[in-house]
């Protein structure tokens, strides 16, 4: 062993003991009679001093280490005459004996500190410097406790954790698969798993009972901002439960991790009706951190001569607590806000309830006081109280208003990333109607299953817009962590699902036929659920990104700029697995 | 939830209770009066009861269903008449009032049951029916109990699990990359890593100090019998340490397997240089269960006019004891065993030490009684014993005798998979030559350090095949579980190490360039090591195949033939990656 003790663990107790550290030199001041030096390990960060008077040949040496050399200091333990009490090795220093420089460093791009002068870019270049900034290297501590805690709270559950493979079959239906073209099978591909799915499926049909997998899966899909093309879930799925014992499950699992990583309990998490969730928030992951809910006001706007209003089909604001005083120059940025082609909407009208119980609105023209006083009543708005009205088609207005209510949170610090508010939406849709390809698309995926009273409308295709299925969505402070649902076990109602999604009966058995013939043989009711696992740790984290919460994340084009990858291979490569390269025209 | 119980839990103490149970029909028996069904879950199975006087509908109901159907049965725990003792719940049986069918089923092609009589291939086809027969399901359960020990001992070691990335630059070194084309980078690919290797290596750089990831990995390999193109590894790195710091971390580490799955203790691994264990046993993987060592007799059998033996490099045997009464056939067997292609010896020469004192040999011809007592004493045989003798070329010969060895072995009953006999094989080569490519390649990885004593031999080319390196593998009944090495953190050995290996410095750079890079910024000493777990898990579970040890194997092939996987993809895939598939003249 190259040490005794690491850098993050001696203190008053260790003084006299000789101890030997190893780690990074994090900075070193030279006050003339006495050099001191930082040494930074994973642990902590220990001060190692050097005497000019009584060992000047090692002082001297000491002087001329750069920052981020990897040292090797013999020494005692002794009591420091100033003492440092933010970090707990501030008692004590080395006076050190003995130095060996175990590997030099050239200067770092970038500085190795909490707050680093470094670019984003030049962080993600040089990763690994990135890494031991002490603020990253927490995250990735955080992930590591989630995962313990995760598995050890699942397995006392009696879920196993059973690896399911990565080299699969492509199956076209959902996002796009990347693709591993074999070479022993020439001209055929496996896929890389979206989800595990299929696999966890059949391990119900095997009669696992209780799985989960911490596991990571891949879309190749155009990225977005914090999109990454490999992140990891936490998969899992359950024999013989309704609905209620699968929210049940994973609310304890959710509570334990609040509880073990936040030290945070909460009573039973809220549910909320996808309808509701749409209906009052504009969103199917509310932010319910604060209220701002949405008031529809059709019935009492309508008819009052603006046309705007009375062509809508929805009228809809939402009431801001004491926003009456709003500037000119605020409101027209808020407006600026929902017209930007990001949000998409034509305007926006305010009513100021003024504190002098007076009213102020973009429509003075067509509603008197008392109308305003009727609609102030409606959105239970105070004096102070500054209402914002938008309008048009139903479902895009909403989402709209939805960007406007995220926006105010904001402005008035409601959105605090250390308070949180779980809770879970149910009963959402069992199909999804896609205007491109004219067809309807299974919202979750096409293993879900309808609610039973809502089963009678597959067979009228009028009505399957509003078919609910056995649904369900974790939402924590705005953010899907995770989501999944009841499961079709029933092959009958199973091939009725594909029929309805378009597909042939080719189709399905030559995508999802393993599964269609595993379910021929007693499979067992079933349902499940996976988290974003990336997305959990970043909550916990109180970050916004994952990308932190990543070891080694992509960019947005889906590129390690760090190892340079992907990257073109060998022609030998390519002949091995018959394929060619297309000249892009 | 669909019951109040499993069928694993009930016993004589809960007679009288009012249960629901769920579960499959595993089978079912008929006796006139009363109908009895064997309902199986994960956790064991309960007789269901049915009595046709007291309640013939139900009874009559029970008779009709089939293997496999899946069942909720609701009724009373009652003791049993004739108790079964052979499982926990056969004190009880549930007398029914309430059955439903949960699902049917087709027959199984193949029994459920602990042996069945599915073949190979039916039962891989049908992997969701094989994995509810229990052997295979206890496989699984103890995969989930090693990998919970692992992570769990390790976490309290210090150790962080962090998720390296699954889609990497490809490396030509080494075994085949899987590729996977980037559609958003056309003409380049991402690999899926051999291993985490070159992260974990940067995760230590990064000042992570202890690293450790159950993880997948991949190599597309021609796949050999019991070879997967996926398989999983817990992959280990730490910083400051010396080989004896890792020998003894993961000692312990599976010293505390041992004893949590098998209840087994055991005193320090024994070691042995790779030196010795390809002297001693032909192999660098040995089977030390027991012993039957390598002889080598060069010194008392030259000279004496038997050519085979005078041209020898090495003429070495080992001494079977209590063989000497062998027949003819079964020397002729052995004679043909060694002469196998896959074994490759030209024949076998034997020295029957009977029980008389006298001997009898196949090469009488050339050696007096006199000789053979004297090679008799070289091997320590008493009266009884068998010698068996190969000679040639001296490593080729040693791999023949291993095969011989381990044969004997197993006709002695001497490999007792129960039985645990680990060892630590140290001090392996660092160069391995190949006479195809005429070049020498790292036995290890291009990243383990020669013992720092033979690293002055890297400058002479002659001495390369000499040179040692501070490489361990760990060795349990004959079989490689784990391996690692020390790793180089010096930017100049490792530039050395490379023009050993014959790169050219931009070959170096473009394919290892940000490692490289990143070991100029202070790369601290660190060490790794490797466990195959798959194969840890079969070893526990005291198979000689993984593929029982994984939920979704694939076949030699790398075919999942229960899925259909690999399979074509689309033309509308392939234009999207812009490849085509090239076609095989």
């Amino acid at each position: 062993m190259y040490r005794t003790n690491t850098c993050g663990e001696l203190n008053i107790n260790h003084v006299g003991q000789e101890v030997t550290l190893c780690g990074w030199l994090q900075r070193s001041r030279d006050l003339g009679g006495m050099t001191f030096i930082d040494l930074r390990d994973r642990y902590g960060i220990t001060q190692l001093a050097f005497n000019m008077e009584t060992n000047t040949d090692l002082c001297n040496q000491a002087r001329k280490l750069g920052r981020e050399y990897v040292l090797q200091a013999k020494g005692i333990v002794a009591e420091r005459s100033s003492k440092n009490n933010k970090i707990p090795t501030g008692d004590i220093e080395i006076i050190v004996n003995e130095l060996n420089i175990l590997n030099v460093s050239k200067t770092p791009p970038f500085t190795i500190e909490d707050v680093s002068d470094g670019g984003d870019d030049l962080r993600m270049k040089y990763r690994y410097l990135d890494l031991r900034r002490t603020p990253v290297r927490k995250n990735l501590e955080l992930r590591h406790k989630v995962a313990m805690l995760t598995r050890n709270f699942l397995s006392s559950q009696n879920f196993l954790e059973i690896e399911t493979p990565f080299l699969i079959k492509s199956t076209p239906e959902g996002a796009r698969d990347f693709v591993v073209p074999s070479r022993m099978n020439p001209g055929e591909f496996y896929a890389l798993p979206q989800s595990p799915q299929q696999y966890k499926q059949l391990l119900m049909v095997s009669g696992f009972d209780r799985y989960f997998q911490i596991v990571r899966c891949f879309r190749d899909e155009d990225l977005r901002a914090d999109r990454q093309p490999e992140f990891t879930q936490i998969d899992c799925e359950m024999s013989f439960v309704e609905q209620e014992d699968v929210l049940n499950t994973f609310e304890a699992m959710i509570k334990h991790l609040f509880a073990e990583v936040k030290g945070l309990h909460f009573d039973t998490f809220p549910r909320m009706t996808w309808h509701n969730a749409m209906k009052y928030y504009g969103s199917d992951k509310p932010d319910i951190r604060f209220g701002m809910k949405f008031v529809e006001i059709n019935d009492v706007v309508k008819g009052k001569g603006f046309g705007l209003f009375d062509n809508a089909d929805l009228v809809v604001g939402i009431c801001a607590n004491g926003c009456a005083e709003y500037s000119r120059k605020q409101l027209d940025a808020l407006t600026d806000f929902v017209k930007r082609p990001q949000v998409g909407a034509g305007g926006l009208v305010y009513i100021k309830y003024n504190a002098d119980g007076s009213f102020k609105s973009s429509v003075d023209k067509f509603y008197t006081p008392e109308d305003l006083k009727t609609i102030a009543e409606k959105f239970a708005a105070k004096p102070g109280d500054l209402m914002l009205v938008l309008c048009g088609e139903t479902m895009k207005t909403r989402k709209q208003l939805n960007e406007l209510r995220l926006e105010m949170g904001n402005q008035l610090g409601l959105r605090n990333p250390d308070q949180f508010a779980p809770l879970w939406v149910i009963d959402f849709p069992l199909l999804e109607w896609d205007e491109e390809t004219q067809r309807f698309y299974a919202m979750h995926h096409p293993f879900t299953a309808p609610k039973p009273e809502d089963e009678p409308l597959l067979d009228d295709s009028q009505q399957w817009g509003r078919i609910r299925a056995n649904a369900y969505d974790m939402v924590i402070n705005g953010v899907e962590v995770g989501g999944g649902s009841i499961r079709i076990h029933d092959r009958t109602l199973q091939n009725k699902m594909f029929h309805t999604l378009g597909f042939t009966d080719e189709q399905a058995l030559s995508q999802f036929g393993f599964l269609m013939n595993a379910f021929e043989y007693g499979a067992p009711p079933h349902a499940g659920l996976a988290f974003g696992f990336d997305r959990l740790c970043a909550l916990f984290g109180g970050a916004d990104s994952i990308r932190d919460f990543i070891a080694f994340p992509k960019n947005n084009a889906g590129r390690d700029v760090m190892s340079g990858s992907p990257s073109a291979i060998s022609d030998e490569q390519l002949n091995e697995l018959c394929i060619d390269i297309k000249k892009v025209e």
